[in-house]
């Protein structure tokens, strides 16, 4: 494995690796890499030639208050595990190789980022969508890997690919959980052993209702209700939204029908976690 | 030459030549084809083993009141015209093609986009950057032909390709003018005969200023002033802006230097045109 920093020798290998039939598989990510990533990083390698792993905590998808300046940051951990499952570059660029000072074109996301989880960090997808269409212009993927525990932002990755006519396939990936439910995430890191216990209720949640829309519950409120009750019995934690939409319309529907999502986000303490469950799918 | 109106073809055979190692050369027009744009062609035929005119007047960077409806096109001579030129695909899709009824994502060409054109055209520049984006996207193109008369145009797609890092060389190419010095454009057609005896007026103004700057006037709005006078003399006529600005910040400069850009828009009539001049080059 190589480790690139610089976002134009990233881009002449990908060039390079394009124009000899080579295709690039990419998972981008913010690094603390964790079994969630690793299962993204094992399908990129079964399904593509080269597989790269980028490394960067995106500035731009943090708002002034939450937590850039703490995010895990376990580089040396990361080179590690990531040189292990065989890829073939880790892309690691410094914040300006990404953001230099003259930087000023966005992605804007229109009206899908401002629900859910744009309504509680303002500009947070519009980050996102910019970094993720810039990894895709330096690294040339032909499919790029993302999780579903974040599922705005796979429906938001894919609108764009859509929109723009990116030429990428976008692959959506089960989310990897740990014995006890807990979806895997970076943010794991910051819990307190009490809230780390407490954590799993946000998977119960999720199972009980969508074992609740399997016995014919399919009134989203109630669902939402449902899932807004059983979180309300931890102590330390805050719902900030529990909310069945329809991945076309990112829109509350009149009945939950199969493929409809609820998903979650919430603060546990101080740390925010998010997950969901997609209706009548096995994948939890 | 063929006519290619689905974007998902003009894709296929775009990735299909550069799976083959061919480098495409892109000419982005609205249509009404005229000398400016043959010239881009011509330069494009030059430089690239294929060459894709596209044609797509896009209701994205016309504001509400502006002349969409009324905009010349004229697809079969244009077609004519292209053929003759020897370009490759002539890429001429429907307004569905680019923004099926699930559009959202656009292009956000940041401060730059609110200035000069952007302050008379709200919105303006975000369409034409999404567009060039897809275009980009659906051609692949190598390098990309942009007329020097629009140069904000030119300065907003050279910062996008920068800040994407996309893999496209934007070339700026020299304005084409009529005889009387007219700067070649497709809303010409629109002037009548008065206001075409009176549009060299722009060029004329530009051109003084130019030779103003030679004879040792190094203030702005000394220079912007002369073009005032000149163009406050045409029956008609209102302007709009008529500004200096350095090509690196898109300011008014303390002191004009080489490379800096005088720039003019103007009502004649109900038309509305551009041009410019940059000091101290050729180019005029």
């Amino acid at each position: 494995m190589i480790v690139i920093e610089s976002a134009a020798a990233m881009q002449q290998q990908a060039l390079a690796w394009r124009a000899a039939g080579e295709e690039v598989g990419l998972v981008p990510t913010m690094g603390a890499i964790h079994a969630g990533h690793q299962s993204l990083v094992s399908r990129a390698k079964r399904e593509n030639q080269r597989v790269v792993v980028s490394v960067f905590v995106n500035p731009k998808q943090f708002g002034p208050h939450e937590d850039l300046a703490s995010y895990p940051r376990s580089f040396e951990r990361d080179r590690a595990r990531l040189e292990q499952l065989g890829v073939d570059v880790l892309f690691h660029p410094q914040v300006d190789q990404i953001y230099p000072p003259s930087f000023r074109t966005q992605v804007d996301p229109g009206p899908w980022a401002e629900r859910l989880e744009g309504r509680s960090r303002p500009g947070h997808f519009a980050g996102v969508l910019t970094v993720v269409l810039k990894l895709f212009e330096v690294t040339q993927p032909k499919r790029a890997y993302f999780g579903q525990k974040d599922i705005q932002q796979l429906l938001l990755v894919r609108q764009m690919v859509r929109d723009f006519m990116l030429p990428v396939r976008v692959v959506g990936c089960p989310t990897v959980r740990e014995p006890d439910g807990l979806a895997m995430s970076s943010r794991n890191a910051y819990l307190t052993a009490e809230q780390r216990a407490a954590a799993p209720a946000l998977h119960q949640a999720l199972t009980s209702a969508s074992e609740a829309y399997r016995s014919g519950v399919t009134h989203p409120e109630q669902l939402e209700r449902q899932v807004r009750e059983r979180l309300g019995q931890v102590p330390d934690l805050a719902v900030d939204y529990a909310q069945v939409f329809s991945e076309d319309t990112l829109e509350r529907p009149q009945q939950v029908r199969p493929g409809d999502v609820l998903a979650i986000a919430v603060k546990l303490g101080s740390t925010r976690l998010i997950d969901n469950v997609v209706f009548g799918a096995d994948r939890l």
